[in-house]
């Protein structure tokens, strides 16, 4: 059930079925090289959390369009919100799902600086509102990247405006790529990186981290397949905890 | 210009021209009805603002899908963000467009609990951040309900999930609107209305507030130009006082 | 019984009666021409409140001697608190009053900066105290103003330093009115005035908003007779809703 | 120059002049025994404001009426603000009178609760608005009450609704005054008194400490000389420092 | 027991036997002059709750070796963290007791800047925790100084790396005592202290305040054995009240 | 230079030759199974701190003894604080070292749990302080516990209560260590680990994570010094960037 056109009654109706499931996607604005859009996480977060919401019968959420995005904010366009605001908001939506009894709230983050803010959100939710809530962060994405993609990540585990990002979003929403633009960067990290807060801008000039040349729609959609399924598994444990 | 598909290069290049205004739409998941989806505000917002970025070659921002709803937190969907927490995130977004020489902010707005805490954003953005703002709460809307349509408002300037919206979402978002379902209800407001907080579900049952049965897709097309003309007008005036 | 005098033996006596209503005028410290006193609002809601007190045999509260008067700053001797320690400090009131088991809490606003604070203030007494909270913001003052006064308002709804403010000051302290001083200004209100934080002295030299030359302590005795009339008849609807 | 009767023109005027000072009577609801008002911290610090305004030719605000009493919570008719709230409240107060250019402030303080926010929201000012501000806490109070009263403080430097506080209230505002109510109370002070935060109504039962009844208006007005003049040698001190 | 050096399953033991009380020294960095360690209160503080515990069987947790020390913060070497600062970090450590069912918390706080930060934590933590929580400010220094040392202090009840200062920490940790640069120096206090908020590097060079060439260990011994009783004598008292 | 015994005098001897460095060691009151001290990270950051500041002649501030341990919360003598009150500590830590013109700011993490609280932290001083600042969270620590240790961690990176943590223990506080108590457990990690916050004693019973039993001073001070020339490497390329 998508809860943007869905009604109050359907969702009254869903609701005193008892157990509904909450996904929540999560994006970001932010810059992913000269090809691909802006709102590439909000559209890779969406586009998964439409297909777990499919498989589980959940109660899918409108999309959050801004995440924190500190480390690209100097590039034009990425408007980032700040931790405490994410958290805020995160917070405020799963205690008014936990007003309405739903039975547990299932994070579907698209962009990696979300995650620490969203964990406390979900620390939050826990123990103050009694709502399970977990936070998927592309569980078995290094497998699904290394199993259908080419080229190499600009560093193991990173992802961003390269060949599994812009294939994903291919497959979603192909307006959102201009593959003519496409160029790789593979930038030498300071020795510092991960040590220090450190703005990507200062060591990359295109925003693209690796290769995104091979991109295909294909690959965008085995990506998603392979996410879809290690995300059910995750979340079939989870509510397997939660959910009598 | 659409920030979710451009890329960052489009925007700085954009940018580069001066004078680049921008459009943030701030919608709410709010009951409307048994007829109308709960995103309502968030179409009609989006819908909006689509049509001055147009006129108005303005950057046109992702639109926030949440907005305060307290008074309508009675009913299953509605999920409301707190007053602080939506002055936040309207601050940090307009804080972010400043830091990127953004000329002025123009907030379209499609809930009326909004107003308040976008006042307050507007207030810090242009004091703080020395970033004109506005905030446009539909302006002329009841000129252009007693123009268009039929039916009379529950309450004086009060159009909700009444024929007014729900013939804007039919001429927006057709699928979002389940016309057979559509009943109209005049409830009794409480003579203590207006003077302390109250929630509508204690003197509403169905969430529609007058008669939705009159709409239609062409009243809402109407209905959008009519507001498209009035908002321009504002807005024009705005940009003459602050961009030179 | 008015708070200030009384001891607590006194008040500890009349809360066991049962059913004791709170009044709490609220003021503003804020610029009101050059022939009105800075304290005019404070004035006004404390005649007000008095009133009603007497009407409603209720504790009467010290009167808050400041408000939030962004809109006014510019004019020497406003002092303006933020909207958010105007919110702090009512619910401070109020949940001190819940502690004592005070029945409700009635707020006369004299100012109209402060109702949007003060309608944040109410919702957390009423959920988090479970204080029934009502904020009287001059109910029915359009209505006498047009009974009683010969001007008209500089716009409509709008009552600063005019006729309706002096009148009613002159009736309450005529210690705190200069009328020699007192000069008419129709100011052109900006065409964006409402949708952009305006500050007032951005477009009014003298703080005067209409006439106050007609004004007489007569008329200011009528219009707080009528005043007094449209708030019982909004308290005791108030009450005979949350009062058994 | 009292700042509630005063109009914006004759501030501006005084501030034109040069090298204003304000003064901010903070007061207290709060008991004071079965026979003295509670508002009685707040008539004796506008009663030595007054007299130090006069002496000064300073601007005199109007008095804050609520202060921090947590430790007389548990008597009826008191009513405490937070020390967060209190800070807030004086800060914003101080930052307006910065920014129209005051040359310093001084809070007259009638309640010892509120010293310690005093102190933070005046380190604030100080640091952060670059206005100079001092807190009276009644100097010289102790050498005061020696010099004139009867009766034996219930512990050294504890002066609450005893011969100090009723004289002073009895020469300011007799009507706030039953003398036929007073009667003396001299608790005993548990050991872990000021080691342990303490409310004093789990030790004393009247709310008066020490004894009442030898008060005197003749006495008030004596202590009040005593005080101003104690007073206005350390403002002078102060303003030394500060003026030039 | 010192819980530095203690394990889960120590403390665990000894809360089952019930009655467990805790105890919190508080220190400081801050400067003490040419001769005298920054972290001198922290090691005086300790110093007395080590002895504390030992007599009371209570667990001693680890000092926070940071207080609010605003006053100092002129001199280099100085680091002090904001009163909030101070009021959330004691707070959730006495949040963390309560939830492991501690008894009581005793703080034994080495620096008078601390004291009102820790009063609000103290109030929370009684009032929202059901903690209960005393604060030993050095209970009976002003006798012990006067039976003990020679040297007149600065100020009635000011000890700063003075002789008494000095002797404490000699008994206690004469590695972070320099008695070669130790010198003596009387300020001329401002007629405003202790009325404004003053920064002592205005009116004093070295940071002494007093005499501390006489210092002894001896003396430091004699002094931590007059503040033990002392602080034994406040504390049996509290834990009478509260521990059954 | 160690701040705790340091004087100003010499702190601002070494300031004023410019460049000074600080170090700040962050642990943890903490369960560490049945064998090692709660303040095991607190030993171990204060540990490796100590070697880094002797190598760089940096100033080496207290250790803060508390850290973000959520996690262990369900274990005695496990005492957290929340990551507001570490994000707000560490900066105004940070802060004070920036007024003192400290040249950069090495934060020498010993806890998992107070890396993401210490990242805010950074920021904050980074871009409001103007403090270049870093965290290190044991860099290098899988290569020398892969090199000097026989036993298999219980999940990859992760050294709790292990033979990494009681190796080092041992080599630095031989008295913070039972080695009869050491008994291991490999816990079964639930397979929602990492996805949804998770208290760990929901699946681990003694708080060993591993084998202690093979632990040995002599592997500890192998892996401090591997540890200390990793974490040297890394400092120096900081330095190099931020400090000419």
């Amino acid at each position: 059930m998508r809860l943007e056109t869905a009604t109050w009654v359907e969702v009254e109706r869903r609701l005193s079925a008892g157990n509904a499931v909450a996904l929540l996607p999560v994006g970001a604005q932010e810059q992913h090289g000269p090809h691909l859009a802006l709102a590439t996480d909000t559209i890779m977060a969406t586009g998964l959390a439409e297909r777990l919401a499919d498989q589980l019968d959940a109660l899918l959420l409108p999309t959050l369009p801004y995440g924190e995005t500190w480390t690209t904010a100097g590039w034009k366009g990425t408007i980032s919100i700040s931790f405490n605001t994410l958290v805020a908001l995160t917070t405020d939506i799963g205690a008014a799902l936990a007003a309405h009894k739903v039975a547990a709230l299932i994070i579907v983050n698209g962009h990696f600086g979300n995650s620490a803010p969203l964990e406390q959100a979900a620390r939050a939710l826990i123990t103050q509102h009694n709502l399970p809530t977990m936070i998927l962060n592309y569980p078995g994405i290094e497998q699904a990247a290394a199993a259908v993609c080419e080229s190499t990540p600009a560093a193991p585990g990173f992802y961003h405006a390269d060949e599994v990002e812009t294939s994903v979003v291919l497959a979603l929403r192909p307006d959102a790529v201009q593959m003519d633009q496409a160029q790789p960067e593979y930038p030498q990290f300071p020795p510092t990186f991960g040590a220090t807060p450190t703005r990507l801008d200062t060591f990359n000039r295109s925003g693209v981290f690796g290769d995104p040349r091979p991109a295909t729609a294909a690959k965008g959609e085995q990506l998603l397949t392979l996410l879809t399924v290690s995300a059910l598994s995750v979340i079939r444990a989870f509510l397997a905890e939660h959910i009598r």
